[in-house]
């Protein structure tokens, strides 16, 4: 196989992308049960999908398991982890420094996944200078010269949806290839930058439509 | 139209259930901007999906909107609001009274849109019998008790992945039928239990894949 051909971009469509990082978690989780091997019908049990699917996404990067006897959970980490970039530290940086923001520079499991936290900033005076973990907040003024000096390509904003689209351009002008945005709006920015929009609230709603449809 | 056809259980698809809400929050930015109608071709621009999309979206919603004029948007918000059970109140309670647990319990657009967190329990006796907003935490040996009170039907679960089955099945049990679960693991419930798993990680860890893909 060539592996090189699963890691052009845009080859994998999304919901490959979150199976794949879902089935990578699923991996360690399989070894800390001390499991050697799986197969596509269990993977897909504890995925919430089917095995065929599960089986159509693995064709995707060559060959992989055996026929009958499953796969390995150990070959399948490390191919699956090579795929979606694991191995390497991810430099972050995060702006807007309330609560959620602060929720999550304190949330352990980003670091253990890989992804550091680089720098936070805010726009509000009160904020600025305030020590959240080990990183001080910064204005947001400094975002350029901090990014230009830190090469970090990963940017988390949650500042009001008001603010979100100048910060998010201010983020990709200085090298930002990625963005986790929490703001309630959608972001405009070119082609090539990846963004992913986490609503918190869109999520109770979509709970909320489905508890009003069991009752109709 | 029979608007109750749209409403019972399974009728809609996740994806289609995510758009109308979005288009829902759309529409109130649009009256904001003090617009009175729209377009498909501009709702698919600020949705990020295609205007045939939304036509065949909102065909499932019986006649709406005129050949040619397009949406009115106070109507086309009546529906939708309808829809996805707007103009009433929710009552959720959380569990995990952690940093991330913290930051919803002061999210102010949760209490905007309609979500009223009634109670916050946690496992740790740190931090039983501290306030966070108006709330104070509460053990959840205090669950069925608090629950059987006050009728919620909407969890939020924001506990470490490990405790998260016990938690969930607790919740159910009392009356809970919709789960936000910020745990980092799938929740085995009842078929007519409608879990929404968000795990942050998760979202970082895709936003990574598509770096490394973009630089292969």
């Amino acid at each position: 196989m060539s592996e090189r051909s699963v890691l052009s971009r845009h080859d994998l469509p999304s919901v490959t992308v979150d199976r794949l990082v879902r089935c990578y978690r699923l991996c360690e989780r399989l070894k800390a049960e001390g499991r050697e091997s799986t197969l596509s019908q269990e993977i897909g049990e504890r995925l919430g999908c089917s095995p065929s699917q599960i089986r159509k996404d693995f064709s995707k990067l060559g060959k992989l398991g055996t026929r009958g006897s499953g796969y390995r959970v150990d070959e399948l980490q490390s191919i699956l982890g090579k795929i979606i970039g694991k191995g390497r530290q991810w430099d972050v940086v995060l702006v807007g420094a309330g609560n959620l923001g602060t929720a999550l520079l304190k949330h352990g499991e980003f670091q253990r996944q890989g992804f550091r936290f680089l720098a936070v900033f805010d726009a509000d005076p009160d904020k600025v200078g305030r020590k959240i973990g080990d990183l001080v907040v910064q204005d947001v003024s400094r975002i350029p010269e901090t990014l230009g000096k830190s090469g970090a390509e990963m940017g988390v904003i949650t500042v009001p949806a008001t603010g979100a689209q100048w910060v998010a351009r201010l983020l990709v002008e200085h090298g930002v290839r990625a963005i986790l945005n929490f703001a309630r709006t959608g972001l405009w920015l070119g082609g090539d930058v990846t963004v992913s929009n986490v609503d918190l609230t869109t999520e109770l709603e979509k709970l909320a439509y489905y508890l009003s449809a069991a009752k109709a």
